[in-house]
């Protein structure tokens, strides 16, 4: 952060303890709406946040709530009086609308629909309609639209008078009589162009666009790969409903990484809203202990595993060194997979049918990986091992070192394999592939190191 | 992906088989580049990716080059004529060339300079001097630049003929006779205002800026929270050098998010350009053996401490149903804090002045955590296992229950504040906390938690 703004945020805070409304004002009006957010999202007392939402002007009001974390939504609109209800609720863009009325409780949410021009209400129902994560819940509608046969002169009157209204004139849409997008421009093609040019010659095909219904997650990574401003967004029918912004690609890029690395560790529900400072306790305790007890509670099972092969383990207890390098090795080359495999899900690089293909490679890479690893702490056994360790009499370290090496190669091999398959069977039955695949790899192959390496030691042994 | 493109993919592909020069034109020209890349990527035959690279306009390759993966950028340059390596150059906006050089091998990215223009040559030359993760390595210098004392109609004479040049007009900079950044403004303040009202009366103040020297992923963050089309890039005296589009800060907030997930799995190295498929087994091989291996490795020390306790285990065999139990849940709670922590770090969320607040919160919810998995664990000891298992004579159940609860708690306790602290640790001697804090948790914990687990059973239960 620059030095400037941690220095206004700083007195920022001075003027709202000193309940000193014009220097609030004086100060907001030169700091970014995210920074002011900023300031509010971290003041303890109820007190001093409603005397800054009610001194904030209202244009900055509809910047700033949208950026407020969802209890403090609430509780903002609540300190207003319902005609400064009405007129932020005019003044916020529809699609940051849709999002602050996703944010208060159903009754709220009515109450304030209510206060919308008819038309607004409409549309607002419209979009509340679509899910929080698709397109159409992330989309604006407030955008340039523009007939073909229009001239520069008639295209630029229409976006003058809209141009308070519309979030992005960076690209401009042409739809047909049926409101199909046929053609984009972007602003400057108007401003550089003779008056008279009809649109149609200024226009360029609409090469993407995405249904309302997807997922944003996939809206966002359209963006990213095309280099995208914005993607119009259509219904079913093919009409351009509105689009979403490369500002609301980033946002969402950033949170679906967040989740996606958050549930590969085992933590469970939504990303709090909140820094993870300003996250409570019992949140951060209610995301992690489900996980954390239920991975702990199935490894139970590896312990049972363990207390089954007792006479294996105690008739050479040496066996021991090498029991949680078989065990983690496995858990360790399984994330590895799964992480890769995931990620190139996430990326959308990874169909259906590449099912074969994956599990082909990760084979492959397993039993390399295992056999080198295998290999050498195989020969570690036979060559080091003498020196410092004594086995039963009658047992060599050879056919010792052949067991552990084993075990290893085959820990590794099949818990590669598992690792990159989980993910992708989970995502054939609908599950979440982060979510099911981490969790549930650590465990399975906790258990099956143990098996493995009891079962060669016992056979290879003869324990 | 649209059902169309693909279709149109599968054409070209077809085109490309039969060396059909026009068909592969007239596809190419209805594709995004990123799709024609995505094709040429995806070819296996050299001679197949030549003849698409001869054949593809000028204007295409510019755009498709710098989308290919580091290894057939050589290739492609080599398949070209001087002259048209020329053209190319020239056609590609400036931050695309410097990726492009930095693609190829030293004595190709020499030569391929000097077939520049004098000035284009050494803006190339000051670009290349920044790191390759730098704002300054990832900005554009294509930017419209205005005077405030500038009318709007000799603003718009001025843009219009840098416009095909330019790679963004969405936000057009105003500087001062030091070059330093003073305000900005957005084509339509030009396009709907009368032509001769001063630049100085439509711009706004520049709120940010950032180092050229700085991080990109500080760069791509600071676009993110403020919503910025474009990012403006100063050098160290305040003179403005380029800026940095929203395009770029949706890659890199990719490329980083997936950066700090492999790492946190125990992928090493760079992300390889290709996908996942198309990255060669021996890549994964190299990136993944690595942490594997010493991992593994390190693991042995779990072992050690598991020999050293043999009498322990022995005398009382019924422990081992827990000891994979206490070890995992303390790789898992270090895993989710390091991830909590890794990633607030990432978005920017946490300073150095915070790893006591870090510290005491992780301690908190370690404790919590720890006790009711300790408590619930203990009770099932004591009311339920009696009734399956047995234990050496004299040894009551209650006992070896407030053990394993004991060190249950412990372990997680610990292990929490380890992985909380472990990433802030490394960060401040300067390390990658994804890099050292991922893997080192899981193998201290594992040790920590062998240790707490005989200690505690050792002492409780007089063994």
């Amino acid at each position: 952060m620059e030095e400037g703004t941690v220095t206004q945020k700083a007195a920022l805070l001075e003027a709202i303890k000193a309940e000193d409304g014009s220097a609030f004002l004086k100060i907001t009006n030169e700091l970014h709406y995210a920074d002011v957010a900023d300031v509010i999202d971290h003041l303890d007392s109820e007190k001093m946040r409603i005397f800054s939402i009610q001194t904030l002007d209202n244009e900055m009001l509809s910047d700033v709530i949208p950026e407020l974390p969802e209890r403090l939504v609430e509780e903002s609109f609540a300190a207003l009086t319902t005609s400064q209800q009405r007129a932020l609720l005019e003044e916020t863009p529809d699609d940051d609308r849709v999002d602050i009325l996703q944010d208060v409780s159903p009754e709220t949410r009515e109450k304030l629909l209510l206060l919308l021009p008819r038309r607004d209400q409409d549309l607002t129902r419209n979009l509340l309609r679509y899910g929080e994560e698709t397109a159409g819940g992330r989309m604006t509608t407030q955008i340039g639209i523009l007939t073909a046969d229009q001239t520069v002169r008639q295209a630029i009157d229409t976006l003058k008078t809209i141009q308070e209204d519309t979030e992005t004139l960076a690209r401009i849409f042409v739809v047909d009589a049926d409101e199909r997008p046929i053609g984009k421009l972007r602003l400057r093609d108007l401003t550089f162009n003779p008056i008279d040019t009809p649109v149609r010659d200024l226009m360029v095909p609409v090469e993407h666009t995405i249904l309302a219904t997807a997922d944003q997650e996939d809206a966002a990574n359209m963006l990213r790969k095309y280099d995208l401003v914005v993607l119009p967004v259509t219904d079913e029918f093919g009409h351009l409903r509105g689009v979403i912004t490369y500002d609301d690609a980033m946002e969402i890029l950033s949170e679906e990484s967040t989740e996606d690395i958050e549930k590969m560790s085992g933590i469970s529900g939504e990303q709090s809203e909140d820094s993870y400072l300003k996250t409570a306790l019992s949140t951060h305790f209610k995301r992690r202990f489900g996980w954390l007890s239920v991975l702990g509670i199935l490894a139970i099972a590896s312990g049972y595993v363990m207390m089954r092969y007792e006479e294996v383990l105690t008739s050479a207890f040496l066996l021991s060194l090498f029991l949680p390098m078989v065990v983690a090795s496995g858990g360790n080359t399984g994330g590895q997979a799964a992480t890769m495999v995931i990620r190139a899900m996430s990326l959308g690089e990874l169909g259906p049918g590449n099912v074969l293909k994956v599990g082909l490679k990760e084979l492959k890479l397993g039993i390399l990986m295992g056999g080198f690893l295998g290999l050498l702490i195989g020969i570690v056994c036979v060559a080091l091992l003498p020196l410092f360790a004594s086995l039963p009499s009658g047992m060599s370290f050879t056919l010792f070192g052949v067991a552990v090496g084993l075990a290893i190669a085959l820990q590794i091999a099949t818990s590669t394999l598992t690792g990159a398959l989980l993910p992708l069977g989970a995502r054939a039955i609908n599950l979440d592939p982060a979510v099911v695949a981490s969790p549930a790899i650590t465990t399975l192959v906790d258990i099956s190191g143990m098996i493995i390496y009891f079962t060669v030691a016992k056979v290879l042994l003869g324990l």
